[in-house]
């Protein structure tokens, strides 16, 4: 078993390369090697099974090279943020839209498709969502980032449909807690959220109290991804929404304050940016009764979620404060 | 006024040239240069505004020539047929995908952004229909070429929410009446139809009596195209379902009965392919409104689009047989 991932380096992929490191396994088929790609590839752990490979996803020849000895299943993570790729048009394109299609393209192997698990976003969704959603939404995208992930699950879909490539699609939610400050990821607030009063500080919040978005830990979200791996015969769907908790920000503020001490409460203060509101601040509740069969899922309620998020020990539902958040990010 | 158009050389981009040339203006302009490319590019009239640029569009540097004195106007018509693409899928994904996203990237300009027509189609949808459709059916790709066509969509209207290509792209339904026998084009069977019956030859149908498409004459294909070239102001939106006739191959018959006489209609005989049957004889009927608020528009009848299909004269609605044929498919 030969496993690829792209962006390795990155938030939900180091989370990723340790989970399959300590699992061994993947498909029923011990792992042999785990191929990384990424611009930096520092801090992980010394093992057998690693094989670096320091590059761009836009390098043709270096994607050539990496599955040059066959690959099975292949994590397709690497993403230009939404913002980043707003403000730097040419490289979203390349990296998003044109480097996801030239990867598509040479996996493509009818004789052994290899499984491709595509990280995908909410973002294709677009803004002026409706009262209530489900599996059957519409995509309008509003940023060029959301209209790449559209075209690149399409093409996806097609290469499945063709027996070519074993692809699929999941459109991830706001994974929680990047690390702080993420640049060029517009919805960083929610990440920054819980940082700040896990960390007793002040945060002003670029979203209103009642806005309402679709959250995820990054533990939940590898776990998701492992299981879009291992999933075998006829799939219900090629592109999958995760289940979210769908969670307004007075809402996490509340669950932080109960694991945290009522004296975090007033750290937080709001100055809703109506752009930022509109875009990430007004997700409506969601069914994915779909996903669910299959065997997604989400954090399963917002406790879970901090703790999950927070690398918090599953302790009983007391509100002491944690003794100590080192690594919290991790 | 410097009007580009890819597939020039295609059925209906020779239409669309010959009512260029003849109209003289577009957008209220006078026409300069028509920058036509192809593979070929004979037959066309002497003509100086007529440049040829004879290519293939997936040359990125012949492009960037065509386009290096400005463009105001490009229609982008060329593309492998959806069969073809289907057969080889390299080729497709070179020009009907690789290509297009080149073009649409060169003619970024967000000082100037030049009006894009773009020749999409109802292959989008693909099979399993619902009972009855409208401008937001669902996109479900069954073929290459449809997913390819739908992506480039994603990537128009994403430039024309940027402003720097102010895309219009129009679904086109069956286009008749092609030049007979167009290979790689697995509706050729609607145009063939009207071929044989006209000429007074037998036809086997590989679709059923029963067996509805959409259809529209090329000269009203090319009405539209010019129209989607001259719209003015916001636009309701970009991607744009045609207004079709939903006729059945049986309704077809009739009419083409009524033009040339009672004993063509022995010449039709029936043996369903249940493939051709399923992706294109059961389409069902489709509301338009959007798009004829817009002021796009079908033939108006099946007797005008066989008019307009076979180069008939607009005669009264007697069943005489028509005196010649010769040039019908022009």
């Amino acid at each position: 078993m030969r496993v690829m991932i792209t962006g390795a380096n990155g938030f939900v992929g180091r989370g990723l390369v340790l989970r399959l490191l300590a699992d061994g396994v993947l498909r029923g088929q011990r792992i042999e090697a785990l191929l990384l790609l990424d611009q930096s590839l520092q801090g992980f752990p010394e093992d057998k099974r690693i094989r670096r490979h320091c590059g761009s996803v836009t390098d043709a020849a270096l994607i050539r090279r990496v599955i040059a000895d066959g690959v099975d299943v292949v994590f397709h993570l690497v993403s230009v943020p939404g913002g980043a790729a707003e403000a730097n048009y040419q490289l979203g394109y390349e990296v998003n839209l044109q480097a996801s299609l030239e990867l598509l393209h040479q996996l493509r192997n009818a004789a052994s498709p290899p499984r491709v698990v595509y990280a995908s976003s909410i973002a294709v969704y677009g803004a002026d969502l409706p009262a209530r959603m489900d599996e059957a939404a519409a995509c309008l995208p509003q940023l060029s980032y959301a209209s790449h992930k559209l075209i690149v699950e399409t093409q996806l879909v097609d290469l499945a449909r063709r027996g070519e490539v074993d692809g699929v699609a999941l459109r991830l939610p706001g994974i929680v807690a990047r690390p702080r400050q993420s640049r060029g990821l517009k919805s960083a607030f929610m990440s920054d959220l819980l940082h700040a009063l896990a960390a007793g500080e002040p945060y002003v919040c670029p979203v209103s109290a009642q806005a309402t978005a679709w959250w995820m830990s990054a533990r939940c979200c590898v776990d998701n991804l492992v299981h879009a791996a291992q999933l075998q015969g006829e799939l219900a769907t090629r592109v999958v929404q995760l289940p979210v908790l769908q969670l307004s920000i007075e809402q996490v503020r509340d669950a932080l304050v109960a694991c945290f001490g009522e004296q975090r409460r007033a750290l937080l203060s709001f100055a809703p940016e109506p752009e930022l509101e509109a875009l990430f601040g007004c997700y409506p509740p969601l069914r994915t009764p779909q996903a669910k069969a299959m065997g997604f899922h989400h954090d399963g309620s917002v406790a879970a979620l901090l703790r999950n998020a927070l690398d918090l020990p599953a302790a009983p539902r007391t509100r002491r404060p944690v003794p100590t958040l080192a690594g919290a990010s991790s």
